[in-house]
């Protein structure tokens, strides 16, 4: 998210927190759910809006360890949000970060009806993606009978992977493909890499594209019933 | 050291080796005593100073391992010091530094009788000195009923850690908290940031404080009896 | 090799492919050599130069996992070399890179008879020259009955590191030595530690010297048979 935008809105209602925002030149959008389930207690009495810097609030983040229970508070009218973080030992950190006005359109993002969906381990994208944008700015995304080809031509030349489907007891090494029509598409590779590392978050990504239509590139929360990430970019047309 | 100050004084007598230093503008005081019993072999026949630069020794203590042995030797009237290191292989290592003349007032450290002392992780005292300084400067420090509070201002907001006394089997995981009088104390984070890198001497790390004196942050070497790596800190006043 | 030459030929026969190359101060060569059993497969119909980019090749050889099996294809009139890598998975990456025209003059090198000639761990040597170059500019190596000396001059003093043969049942912990006549020589330390990145290739290094004429640092590939990596530095004469 640090790589797209610097501030941003976490929307809270009773159903849980989102985040919707378009990076700067309005190519990329993130948009992150996390539903109640998500939380193991979650209360919110009316609807509203935490706009936050992105970068304060990874130095918060860092306070933070693997395996600590983090609060997180805001009361009606206050311009702080309380953070406040239990290890197992006897340590509490607590910070409370001014709360920013942030304007932000709410857009709707209309289901789509991708012609190739796929699902891979989620380091092989992100490595395929750093190893690509070596080579040129522009990835050509094509899913067809063959499988899902990564192509990139540049000024040393040119270089495709090509992954098939592959099954596997894992989940997180299968890769699974959906062709409903064969497509090829071209995408901003610096985009593709800084979505790629969201990769801790889970196994698995899931690809979603069609021809001129935005490339959806999805993480779940563990599953998706307690929310995900969804990276949406808009597709190269010149190229 | 090498954060603090660039060339150093070693103190030689019968007793050990000692160096004593003030950083550049003077707030803060390294004191580092290597007691005789922490060497395997010491011999000094007469008292001297061995002006040393610090980023020099550096280099030198690189050559050696740490299952490596290594000799210091200072011949009378020489302006070398010579380090000899010898590893298990049959590998030899020489290096004979030139030294230098370095004023150098040895201060008598008056015992402090602090209102606060406190024993805790050295690893956990670097972990909040890192975290906190992203932050702000300051750290104000208090120790009182509630347990050792770290806290720090800055512009996206203010935060603390709390630490209470917490038992455990090894001594490295325990905190204990002696409080004479309840104190609180502000201190610049940088300087205690670059004492906290002092980790790795030591298991745990003692601070000692008081209104309005220095604040002492302690590392023995295994055990008091073989020597410590003292810092003292000035108090910032007025904030 | 990248720290060493911008742009190399790959010189193809049915013998196998080898690298010869200057540095660009024509202070330090470079010879590569890859027998036709060091690859699992290898055809050349005719004797061929493949000039090729090193920054780019590295940016392909990083798309390729160490367990994965490389394919390298050049056809009759192309201006293209085709690389193909398979991994155990079902993942095929493809790299088509421009070849280069390079002008280079292939150097017979004499067969030299060094009066010192040494062998040793290589991460061994590379320690040493990693360490030697932050006091000095050149190394004196001398190798006489006292063993394998590496020392080093420089404004904060001097220093030098002795090897004594050393037997063990791992080739590559033992350090062995000829001596057919004492020699100390006299060599940058920059193109060594450059040299010594090789480390990687070969558990063991082999040293060739003596007075006045080009250090040999070889590394085998796995066996002699298969091939090697050789490096030769000209002395420095005035020091």
């Amino acid at each position: 998210m640090k790589d797209l935008c610097k501030e941003v809105n976490f929307d809270c209602s009773e159903k849980g927190m989102q985040v919707q925002s378009m990076d700067s030149s309005h190519v990329a959008l993130i948009s992150v759910v996390m539903h109640e389930s998500a939380f193991s207690e979650f209360k919110c009495d009316r609807p509203l809006s935490l706009g936050m810097n992105v970068e304060s609030l990874i130095k918060i983040m860092k306070m933070t360890g693997p395996s600590d229970s983090l609060k997180i508070m805001h009361k009606v009218d206050s311009d702080l949000v309380s953070f406040q973080c239990e290890g197992s030992d006897d340590r509490i950190s607590e910070f409370d970060m001014r709360l920013m006005q942030i304007e932000n359109e709410h857009m709707e993002i209309p289901e789509q009806h991708y012609k190739v969906v796929a699902k891979m381990p989620s380091a092989e994208f992100q490595r395929i993606c750093r190893d690509l944008k070596e080579f040129g700015e522009t990835l050509q995304l094509t899913g067809d009978k063959n499988g899902l080809k990564f192509a990139v031509q540049g000024d040393i030349g040119s270089g495709n992977v090509l992954l098939k489907p592959r099954e596997s007891e894992k989940p997180e090494e299968k890769v699974s493909l959906q062709i409903h029509e064969p497509v090829t598409a071209s995408f901003a590779l610096r985009y593709l890499f800084n979505f790629s590392k969201a990769a801790p978050l889970c196994g698995t990504v899931t690809l979603g594209f069609a021809a001129d239509a935005p490339l959806l590139v999805q993480y779940d929360l563990e599953s998706e019933e307690k929310g995900h990430v969804k990276f949406y970019l808009a597709p190269k047309l010149d190229e």
